[in-house]
């Protein structure tokens, strides 16, 4: 039944939006001139545009976030801002300033405080809170960009970007814009005027509307540096637990680690406590991580084969470049790191995610959302669960069988690695989370829970290790929480007879069950106790940022 | 604890190892001379090296891929195959000869047989079967390749690739081998002077080292091409079905849809029976889908807002850059299909996956492995199961939601849609799996299941819809299962009572429980009855194969 032939509709109304803002600037080339950005931001965006503003906890297109935040609010208003991180008080300037209005994000740190206060005032709305990799991909279906504002080191005059090390979010953020006849504009620190002149290519220039030199070099937080001096004893006995008790135990020999003590610890411990337990070539071979400068020993003693980068970090330049066979880095021997890709391999190509979080409760749902803060997820759901769709089998996903079904599967790990107390007198182990009443306060659709409990396979904690995947039941795994939980709340309820018999059944394992004396965890089992020696351990190419110099 | 200082290990074989083999071909610039592509695989390629192999379900590295299986098994053996497709006579004949020995991929359709034949034969051996963004996943993380063979359209003397409407894998590959130091060979159509005499550039030649125009164009299979003509009454009413009692009643807004004629019916009805249901606008606006021929009457009557697709579709090339604002195109007004951030994309970014399967067991597993084949998933597995790491809401997922937790999240919709026979007289319903005993046989360390049962949400049938995601047990599930499962044995099974309260509790649903006649699905209800149909539907831009003319 046929009933009409193709409609008279214009299809390319997009197309045709975007040749109509370009042609308003009267420009010839694609450089924009740095002194007028703000004018020219106020021709190239229209009201009620959905914008993509990069940054995330690395890189920030910080130059272009100031240049909006001065356009004209009477002519630019209403935007819905998405951005994967919200990090800078210019990205909060523009909600205030009421240039923009609605805001689908990821993370937000140090802006966490204000942002409720904003969302508080009716001056912002959240669309909702993402992992970094599902924001992308919305970027392709129902959030789809009119506008991306992005950072490079390098251009050359025909937009062919150089993104280096920091290559980060741009690839997806620019491949959404720029195939939906959207506006893409870049930031860079220098121009150049031939693709000659540039290292590599990591954007094509035919993807990139816009390039603008930007007035200092885009910001970059050093967010993944750990100083060594700053690990406690109680870091490294948790850290010798996950070694034996999970690591070793499991054969987990691809994995990613998060930011935090805690996990530098292991990474301290590889080449000494790791190195005695006979693990060199077992565990920890493939890696899905930002360049830890923890982590430098361990690469240097040849424990790790190869890391993924989801971004740069910032003194890390010179010792990944020189390190080729660990790292991926281009023709030009620069680094290339790359948000989506390794978040998908995070998630599906990774034997165990292990990190920290705030709070815990009985079932070991987890959750970094405290009242009064709307901090984001960034991406440990997305690597902190048990992907269904992964059908490849390696040892560590195999040993999480329990039962003899033949259509059972194996599960990622997901390692929740807390100290049962917060610094300061806070339970991690908690009744209920704050993230629920947060859910109520600002009605949000749902509690903004970071990892469930169901997909979490061990916590770990100072007292021990609780195997939750080996739980009969929820009430078991309360009882395995309750019993790793310490004199919280939570580890308060645990029964001594319960305690007992999860032990004997192997279900749980305080560190004597693992032949681990508290006595052992000391400083002077750390590969590097300063960042004096992370640097002596590179032979001099890790360079610090001046605030991690002490001497 | 400072062990040692800086190893002198060597942190560069990768890259030494490809300078020594890239000189030894002898050769200025980055054309390989098309008639000694053998010779040169052989000085490029090493013993025991990792090969990717590009070649989805639509286009293939055909050129190379037989350049490949003519080397010298004296030189090149043993290689470990990374394919995400199997398609092909060549890629056998590369184990036949002994060229190659491991093998990992995503998917072999008309290969299987000849696959399982050779693994009994022990010339084969098979690291996994993965879903497409999984195998992806695994090449920045414990399957690095050494070499990736690629298709292009174009090329020029610097190694720029325009992949245009076909770039799906590409990127994800290039990327893996490029930046770790591998060789990247893309056969190509076409070789130009110059960048500006690409239409685009889709991957930049920083990461290419080698082009080589192939003797005829890279081979594409039109996968997604299904004659209305071969749609029968009862595909149009369990579309029906699926409108009513499944798009509507959950806001199913954003979706993926397999192969099929199932899917194909539903597009064909959303202009006629959806639209009669007042349903346009409310629901199937933003599509993760290759750009099936038969969504074209839905897309001229203004249903479809977005399509971003995994690859391209013969004869759809025109169409789609006559379609801008539906479909994903660059500056140069051609498609760009991107497979990893489709997948992605319909694994994190959609309400509902929809597909069909060979085989369904009681409890709604499922598997379209049959005995004697090895067949393989694509990316079913990836978009059919429920993404845990997704927490952005909307009216589809959050309806999902059967309890009262406070912590209790949405769920993707994901629908398996067969008959209960497959044509023939082998029953989709079986009490067990061929997968399981596929799995004993050839010894892999789990059933290749497709879709899990506790990941499905609904199984609709020509007898009706089970609502699985109300399941209070996996026993209610399989009675759930059992009331659609028509005559098979697993059907019979079903007890009238429980059936009766399954309908009255809304579990399950008939055609007549939707109010849907089953007189009423009529062929003439569907928008096209025939590609020549679509073809004038489309104005004349689908240009579809010969194979699907019949004027």
């Amino acid at each position: 039944m046929l009933q009409q032939t193709a409609s008279p509709k214009r299809w390319d109304t997009r197309r045709q939006e975007k040749r109509e803002r370009m042609a308003r600037l009267g420009l010839t080339g694609k450089v924009l001139p740095s002194g007028e950005v703000p004018a020219m931001l106020e021709k190239l965006i229209a009201p009620g545009d959905r914008v993509v503003l990069e940054g995330n906890n690395q890189k920030q297109a910080d130059f272009l976030a100031r240049m909006l935040a001065q356009t004209d609010p009477g002519k630019l208003h209403d935007l819905h801002m998405i951005m994967p991180s919200v990090s800078l008080p210019e990205h909060l300037d523009l909600f205030e300033k009421g240039i923009a209005r609605k805001i689908d994000f990821s993370y937000s740190g140090a802006q966490s405080l204000r942002m409720s206060q904003l969302l508080e005032d009716g001056l912002l709305e959240v669309g909702a809170i993402h992992t970094y990799i599902e924001l992308y991909s919305r970027l392709f279906v129902d959030l789809i960009p009119n506008v991306a504002l992005v950072a490079a080191y390098k251009a050359d005059r025909n937009g062919n970007l150089y993104t280096g090390p920091s290559t980060e979010d741009t690839p997806a953020i620019a491949e959404a814009t720029a195939f939906k006849n959207g506006i893409v504009i870049a930031q860079v620190n220098e121009l150049v005027e031939n693709e000659a002149d540039l290292p590599r290519v990591d954007i094509p220039g035919s993807w990139v509307d816009f390039v603008v030199v930007a007035d200092k070099p885009f910001f970059i937080e050093p967010l993944f540096t750990r100083d060594p001096r700053l690990i406690k004893p109680v870091h490294i006995l948790m850290a010798m637990m996950a070694i034996k008790g999970i690591y070793a135990k499991h054969q987990v020999q691809s994995l990613n680690h998060g930011i935090g003590f805690n996990t530098a610890a292991i990474e301290l411990l590889l080449p000494t406590y790791g190195e005695r337990l006979g693990l060199k070539g077992k565990i920890c071979k493939n890696w899905t991580l930002n360049p830890h400068p923890t982590l430098i020993p361990a690469i240097e003693t040849g424990w790790v084969e190869t890391v993924h980068c989801f971004g740069g970090e910032l003194g890390m330049e010179d010792y990944i470049a020189a390190r080729p066979d660990v790292f991926f880095t281009g023709m030009d021997g620069s680094m290339r790191s790359n948000r989506a890709f390794c978040q998908m391999a995070g998630q599906y190509a990774v034997d165990m995610f292990i990190g920290s979080t705030l709070q815990v409760d009985g079932a070991a749902n987890s959750s970094t959302v405290t009242k009064g803060r709307v901090s984001g997820f960034g991406g440990a759901p997305n690597m902190g669960h048990d992907p269904h769709g992964r059908r490849h089998a390696t040892p560590a996903w195999l040993d999480m069988m329990e039962g003899n079904d033949p259509l059972e599967r194996g599960k990622k790990l997901v390692v929740q690695m807390v100290e049962t107390y917060q610094s300061g007198s806070s339970p991690t182990f908690v009744e209920n989370l704050d993230a629920v009443e947060v859910a109520k306060e600002s009605g949000m659709p749902l509690a903004p829970v970071m990892i469930y409990g169901d997909d979490v396979t061990h916590v770990l904690t100072e007292e021990g290790i609780a195997y939750l995947y080996r739980a009969k039941s929820l009430k078991e795994r309360k009882d395995m929480v309750a019993a790793v939980a310490g004199i919280t709340e939570v580890g308060m309820a645990a029964k001594p007879d319960t305690v007992k018999r999860l032990r004997q059944e192997n279900k749980i394992a305080f560190p004597e069950d693992l032949g681990i004396a508290r006595t052992e965890a000391k400083r002077s089992l750390l590969a590097a106790g300063s960042i004096a020696e992370l640097v002596e351990w590179s032979g001099g190419l890790y360079n610090p940022p001046s605030r991690f110099r002490s001497w």
